[in-house]
């Protein structure tokens, strides 16, 4: 072989040792049923091309990213206009990393790659519950009849492991109809010590970037202005560290919308920062 | 006609009847005498399309759009480069829409537009007070002896309506001169408390986007650091929820640099709640 | 209602009265099976918003776009991710058009759309060809199992319509089991006098405007260089006039990636084209 | 003063000394009339720019810039939505020019400000005629009432000199009226050999620099395809060095639309050829 | 001369006076060493293009820019991927202001640029600290075997001025060593207050643009999210102005990812408040 | 492992065995002597990236990349602002290529480096030759003292392999002393016919993507319009074919201001066809 010295082609500070790696980053380039902009699609490949520009040092946690022992195992390949296919391919491939023994961190594509995520892990833990970081409730019965989006992702998600399990934060944006449900069955959360109502679940936590205030995270599928800064996230990230989370998700970049990189670098950066409580 | 289903062509949660609307939402397309950046004038337009991303539910006030019966008349169409004539053509439109006892919401355009709709609502209330949501004093009297341009907006207000009657919220940038006027005459306000002041006047407020932070809202002819975040903003609308709001306009977005949508997406949501103090 | 004057939210030059227009203007905003960049789904409002910047006059067929009876029905709305369900929609509203003696002029969204269309037309005509100007051949069998999607449309059609039916003209990409599909059974044109092969067919057209070099149409899905410059494409629109078009469609804008709306206006200037040969 | 080396402030290759330099490039950052997309003001400044990317040297012409003697006067500054006097101050300082026995080029902004120059070479020569690269016949009567207009600019300069005195090239779009006008009584000349009808004529060239396609000439207001490749244009560029040209205008840049600095680098390439030919 | 009037072509507010002035503004176009995105070169002139949309009146400072005496002395030219050969023209010009009793404000271009300022500086001052601005350490020792880039550029620095001098505000990205080098031996401040500790030292202020959060300032070479909003940067220049500052830079704009010109005119309006405290 | 199915992280139809392979492609993301624009350093990763947008079949070899045996090698890792290390690392890594019998395909970066791919070429073979596709001569001797620059890459290389063995096609740009040395001593070439003249000499073929026309690819760094269409580009690629060529270089694509991804994507396609003549 060449000498090199070589640039990474993965995901910068990942392993090439899947056998030892304890996380498994999973790229799920699907945006089949976004209702507003589409192109997440792209996120895993940009997110992996612009991490070489991040540090590999977790200045919050006093880590390197290539401590934590995750493999990057590249992006799954989905039939087009396909919701259902989509998720088989996510859940099968998803119970194969918990069968090995590993976490996951799945990177999106829609929020609805999760559904595909928490069905596999059905099998694998008794005690789920989701946190979901999100500008909107995603609790939608259906839209012109059809159910698998975007939008109802934590709705099918609830079907599955029960509305308490499910902790809502961030939230800003929905029907009337989602505000009820959510208000009724879920817990909105606004503060970290919230997270002691989890503290003997398997925790499953899914980051919908656009949790984010646009200022900071402008390129993705519906923006809604009045969202957290970077600061109030890590807040939530950092007092995630002492609870059990058994996998996690990063979706909804959209990165054809990202002319400065900014969005793009900052789920890089939190991708870092998400590695370190998994 | 054919059966559908069609998506709407008008800001989302209008009514098609004029008749019982109560309010009129007008775009004004004009950016003529726009001091640094031009393209107002796409606003509306970008505005209508853009609508249809955002939820009709407002968490903050509770409500539908649908439920608040107002009316898309469209955009008017004025002649280029003819300032005055495009006053006119507002105000004669302003007026008609207050003969019909409705309340306008324009849409610009630049900041000058804001001026024709004043001289109509002249007509029809006595106690009128404007309550301007802006980055710049726009007091300016002159540039190379021209006094009407946006910059200069809020002082021929004033001579309409006295200087008393204007608050002037978020400014943080004019000339010396423009400064002096605002402490000297008009009412500078940091506090929704201060509100109260024109507790008993027939209020108009007017909106320049850019007195928001341009983290938020970037598409804008003049940006300018150190503006409100939209959560401050919020506290102001919610705030006036209780006074006489005769009318509002929200002006300045330059749609043509919104690259990810989300200026246009923010000024959406802003008209939105707008709308539930009208 | 108001004096106005008013900008005309509808396609420029489109009648209002839809009894007495010939020709029929719906948009069909899909994008969901999309296999490269997605975004065609904004076509149809943006092409509507940026027609006010062209002339209503072509100087190509001396004639105003006024004087051609068309009626811009607005955009169809769909569900997200189910594209079978799409297509029943494009083809109950098509079917009701030519109930009508109306043609249609379809403008899209993704290519698939017009599998929709034809579907409905085969109910209204015996003798129906249809000329395809596209980069790509659009013979795909199945992508991962799925055989509903854009890349696929035109053996969809082949299948309904018979291979013999089909002129494919621009074609410059594809795999090389479509080349040979191509050049085995359909009628693969580089020259406007080989229209006459379809004289006395009823002619659906179906523009993918890919075929034009992505130089003057960037804002596509897949652009593909070494296309038809505009020129070119219009010798071959000219050369239509004479031959009994019974309907046509123009797919693939992605308005998003267009900043400079070159792609968007030569859309606009192409469908004024279009409608004179209808 | 400091030793530096220093990269220049002006246009690439002018000259500090105005007294001695033969020709004076003139910027006009005005745009208070286009009817499409503003943002010409913003042309003269990022011409400046640009130009140090582009080498001195002509391989066309075979000649340096710094050998042409032209002078860079810098950015007249304009009143904002004052027609009229934008023409007055662009009148005064032609008027000038020629007083000094230098010639101009002026760097619009759009294409009314070439009213404003002709204007002023009335008084300095007896024999004028306009050459007019365009891809818009600019010969509308008036818009809602209002004459000055850069779609008009051609009739208004028709009537000062004599529509015999103007030659229209590379236009494709125009209302009805305005191509009916230009058959009638201008010349639209499709090749260089036409030229010699002028040959006895003051020629005053002025290049709309939408007269090319927008694949090469995206940013500007109103693009249209079909237009003129840049070898093409060259072509004229080059036929017009043996004929007497008095001055000449390059306009209808809209530089805040071209991302990858295309177009701007072009015009600033044209004016390189453009001042050989003065 | 003609009569104009013309706009500047300087920063606004500039004299045109060398000699009287008190600061000269120096634009330092080098981006060789960036080790991620590049295009700090293009900062300066784009700076001076987007000054005249600013204020020339500070309502910070209650000045107006005329009144600071500043000259423009316009951008120094390099060789292109020479470092050194950079630093040291940079160190040549530096020196010559200060022979000339005035102070530099120095426009990036990259961070290295500022240690080509500190060498010119330590001929003329006894007592020099540096407080830096940043989101990175820049004390990386080097990368592949080379020493001069801008992410050690302070470490550069400290090796001719000691540690002890060296202030460190808004870091929050690194290496791990760099952060270990940082707590032990450099000031990391997190409140104006602890300015005090340089009371009696000569102080040149360095920002690194990226200090603030890329919400506001997203064309920069590396956005870090997590960053100063510009209220919280300005406290810090307030602060400032009541100690020695002899000299300062800004450095790190990258204008072409700047499409809504916000990060260009924040660096502008940073510019001028930076001169009230030079 | 997991079960996928996955996309592929290289570029499309590359092989996993390096030994089998005998075209290696190598990326070398340096741009640190760019006189204009840089970014060329991001090329090789979105080329990568863009790829899977492609087909795999090219029409105009009738053949599928899958069966050229070609291996990605991935990126190179250089230090920053140091070019003549950079070119080390070229050499080296290409002289390894060539040891195992294989050929390289380069990826800039920008044209620079193909001085270090040369370097390596002349230990391995006798009778060099290089033909050049450029806008640019690229024979500038210095610049402010500096010889190793993107503009003087074929002075060096002519310097190596001497000035009868270069031949330069698509040139419109340069110094005139470039131009004079260009007629004086090289091979000017305007047909495919000329080719012959290197019938039997070993081949290195060097695109510098900017010999197109920015109309198809606008992002490189210095675009020069009046370039080859592509359809000119291939007619020259197609020619080569029947000549021994020994390696080759695609350099000087820009992908930030890619903005539709048109010349990744056109890039990407040339890099399949050059594929085909090694």
């Amino acid at each position: 072989m060449l000498s090199g010295p070589f640039l990474d082609k993965n995901f910068i500070g990942s392993t090439d040792d899947f056998d030892k790696s304890k996380i498994v980053l999973l790229g799920m380039p699907f945006d089949g049923t976004c209702t507003n902009r589409p192109g997440a699609r792209f996120a895993p490949q940009q997110i992996r091309v612009e991490s070489v520009g991040i540090e590999e040092y977790s200045a919050y946690f006093n880590t390197n990213l290539s401590d934590l022992g995750f493999y990057d195992a590249g992006d799954l390949e989905f039939p087009f206009g396909a919701p259902q296919e989509t998720l088989d391919i996510i859940q099968k491939n998803t119970d194969e990393i918990y069968r090995y023994n590993k976490k996951i961190l799945g990177i999106g594509g829609e929020h609805l790659v999760t559904l595909g995520t928490i069905k596999a892990l059905l099998k694998h833990f008794d005690n789920i519950a989701v946190i979901q970081f999100d500008a909107h409730c995603d609790l939608r019965e259906q839209y012109l009849g059809v159910e698998l989006t975007h939008s109802g992702v934590m709705l099918q998600i609830a079907k599955l492991i029960g509305f308490e399990n499910i902790m809502q934060i961030g939230i800003r944006s929905g029907e009337k109809g989602e505000f009820e449900l959510m208000k009724k069955h879920s817990t909105r959360a606004f503060n970290p010590d919230e997270l002691e109502k989890f503290r003997n679940k398997s925790i499953f936590v899914t980051v919908d970037l656009d949790v984010l205030d646009p200022s900071i995270m402008s390129a993705t599928g519906t923006p809604e202005a009045g969202g957290m800064t970077y600061r109030e996230l890590m807040d939530w990230i950092l007092a995630l560290k002492k609870y059990n989370i058994i996998g996690a998700d990063i979706v909804e970049l959209a990165p054809d919308y990202d002319i400065a990189k900014v969005s793009t670098a900052t789920a890089c950066k939190l991708i870092r920062e998400v590695l370190n409580i998994l």
